[in-house]
């Protein structure tokens, strides 16, 4: 071996050292995407039991991954739901979630203040890349957009797909009960933006979640030097629905359901963009859904299986979310029947990046990286239904107590109930057989905890949602 | 090369032959197993849907093969269920659904008739080896056992694992208020037999799941030289529920949900088998349940899923039972949103086997081996819901058209609906929206094709339900 060559082993071994030295960086710093669905219902994907929609690219994210079926949103609403997730916060502890007003709409005033730390600003902290693409709904005014909340870029509708109507659309209630009815996405001019402007209006719904996709591969493919953190919040099945004309009445019976399978095919897309880039061993990807299906619009909504009611109720329904955790290099295959919820993803991402989760406010969020891992428990036991500002409901391991209901259908009036009802949802899927006279001492003991969580929540800041323009 | 040498790879070169064409000859008679489940829900599987319970061996078993999401029972109970799956004929055509007694008794004088053809006596035509293990349900008297209807062999019960109660058992309705409480097995005097003999009384309940899984085993293991078929018939999870001790006390929530993985294990246990024999390439195996969840013992019955109502109904929850087909080498992997039935096994057996299905009297069963292989779709397009010697309600292609009812929970009384419903099956999965006022035409469609199912089954042979011993 002559110095030349004995030079260039040297410089291979340096590099080849360097190359393992760069990859243990990169793998203390997995990347993150979030795909959080609108309106999804726990049955609504055949890995999940729907007996017509097909949705293989989920199901086989499903089969890699794991399966949470004991998965909550912070919320049965959207914007509470998402600032939830965003935070590792109940929204009642920012004030996003409101007595007066159901979510944030167009005229509003206000949204998840600037001081609230999210988790793309925690992961900043770590030089991730950061990008929001889909809906937002966290509010409209610039102060409040994505890229003032930690986001680099930001392409998406501000708040959700049925606001702006126009207002000779259609009765959308009464032509829900065409399963097949296509409505004009000229009915509703909703803003398309690109960080703070808006390049599009109406948006072309029909083409939104192709272009939603095609946002988050050309994000994943830029970014594959550097860690990052995908926010893809796809805008429906929230209605009015809306599907590329290549999905169109490709489903088995409704568009619904061509809807689904469009996502499942946008999924697909990006689970396949990290596989070909090699990024699939070192990133996690969880799909889930801001709240139980919208069972007011008939077959224009989804299904919540066999869970009790839908969105904007407290049952599970309403607020347990069919979600999915994969990623082939870190997450560890199989069922998880242990309890999870979008508020430990703040705490969860923060551990296995290395990053400090905030520790000046009270947070609601649970580190799930050692059940992700498959080498512990999960430290959540507990959850409790807010809705409105109210709680309503309360779990504690398999135990949930109800002390106000909300009508399953059309936001109902809340009613508080006369006596308790107590379910056990292990054994109880579906909340039929109320036991509260039989565990008398379980109900005490809910009753306790729930005491407890509202006398820590009292110092919760005041509505978000309430404060219009201009008022 | 000498001579012998020479000599030795000609005879080579023969058995090299001779091996391909008597594995062409096996591949031209597949083995067949049937796993049927006894009161299995349609959301019972973590596959299909259910949040509580685990059945990884049936979630891999559907990943390999063929997850049906739209198949019938020709009954929804016991008696006519099992009848159907074996003649391939609708209950009504054999006097085996009465309107005076729902199932077959310990103190019933008949049973299927000997001279109706079963699934075994067909494919013993083609000398498969044929055994029934597990519940029967189709006589117990000598002449009605299997031993009769052309399975070489039985082990198992003769009727539901319920019958035969002692007068001073608990109330099973009242104990199933707790998930958890466990029956006593001498609570129940059924007999086991093996052939026609007696050979336990009562049954021991406990390990039963776990003897049917060993016969079921032991009859493949002997067989590896001849084509077979195995019809494995759980008993379980039909009340009283009972699990082996290792099962115990091991699923997430309830008795419900160990029994029924349990029988997960034991599906996993008949699957291993083939594979290391090597088997599983020129096998294809069914599992299946009987007919719905029975709702009426609440955590000790299972779920229908999204599916309403459940056993004893003619709802969906009744008659559409979780199906997975799986043959590694034959059956194409998917989600099967086609209709099929258990009616069918007989001509779909018949078809892949090349046994001739009774051609001397009307037969209600479809050839689904193209949908089996990925190369047709299913000609099933119909099915008529049949209960007690009545016609409910009848499906063509999407739509169902219900003409009377029963109430959901025990069996409630038959109800002659005021104006027939009309559902849309694959955009309104739980039968929610009455469409009838808008389809006039297609409820029109329906009730021709009804009547015209009546009168071809006008002559039916008389009830064999009802005739009890020494009357």
């Amino acid at each position: 071996m002559n110095r030349t060559s004995l030079f260039l082993l040297a410089v291979a071994i340096c590099l080849a050292f360097l190359s393992l030295s760069v990859r243990g960086q990169e793998s203390s710093k997995p990347n993150f995407v979030v795909i959080f669905c609108d309106d999804l219902g726990y049955g609504d994907l055949s890995c999940f039991g729907n007996p017509s929609i097909k949705t293989p690219y989920l199901d086989r994210m499903a089969a890699e991954g794991q399966k949470w079926t004991q998965f909550y949103v912070a919320s049965p609403v959207c914007t509470p739901s998402r600032a939830g997730l965003l935070t590792g916060r109940y929204p009642i502890r920012n004030g996003m979630t409101s007595a007066k007003r159901v979510v944030l709409f167009p005229d509003s005033a206000k949204g998840l203040a600037p001081s609230e730390v999210t988790i793309a600003e925690v992961l900043k902290e770590k030089d991730y890349a950061t990008a929001a693409v889909g809906k937002w709904h966290l509010g409209h005014l610039p102060e409040f957009l994505p890229t003032n909340q930690g986001f680099d870029t930001y392409y998406g509708i501000p708040y959700s797909n049925d606001m702006d109507r126009v207002a000779d659309a259609p009765n959308y209630r009464e032509m829900a009960n065409d399963p097949n009815w296509y409505p004009d996405t000229n009915s509703y001019n909703v803003p398309l933006m690109d960080g703070e402007k808006v390049i599009e209006r109406p948006a072309d719904q029909n083409t939104i979640t192709k272009r939603f996709t095609e946002k988050a591969v050309e994000f994943i493919e830029v970014n594959q030097e550097k860690p990052f953190f995908l926010y893809l919040a796809h805008s429906l099945p929230h209605i009015p629905l809306f599907c590329h004309p290549d999905f169109r009445g490709k489903s088995l019976g409704s568009l619904y359901g061509d809807v689904i399978e469009e996502i499942d095919w946008s999924v697909g897309q990006v689970l396949e963009t990290l596989r070909k880039t090699g990024l699939d061993k070192n990133t996690v990807v969880v799909f889930s859904s801001d709240n139980g299906p919208w069972l007011s619009f008939k077959t224009h909504g989804g299904s919540a299986g066999p869970l009790r009611a839908g969105k904007g109720t407290t049952f599970e329904g309403g607020q347990r979310v069919p979600t999915i955790f994969w990623g082939p290099g870190i997450v560890e295959p199989g069922m998880v029947t242990e309890m999870g919820s979008t508020l430990d993803l703040m705490k969860t991402f923060a551990a296995m990046s290395g990053a400090e989760s905030p520790s000046d406010r009270k947070m609601d969020s649970f580190d799930l990286s050692p059940v992700l891992r498959g080498d512990g428990k999960s430290p959540r036991t507990d959850f409790h239904y807010w809705t409105r500002a109210e709680i309503h409901a309360i779990r504690s391991r398999k135990w949930k107590l109800h002390l106000k209901q909300r009508e399953p259908i059309n936001y109902g009036k809340a009613v508080e109930l006369a006596e308790p009802e107590l379910y056990d949802l292990a054994a109880d899927i579906s909340e039929t057989y109320n036991v509260a006279k039989k565990y008398p001492d379980v109900v005490a003991d809910l009753q306790a905890k729930l005491k407890a969580h509202l006398a820590d929540a009292a110092d919760s800041d005041p509505d978000q949602l309430v404060d219009k323009i201009g008022e």
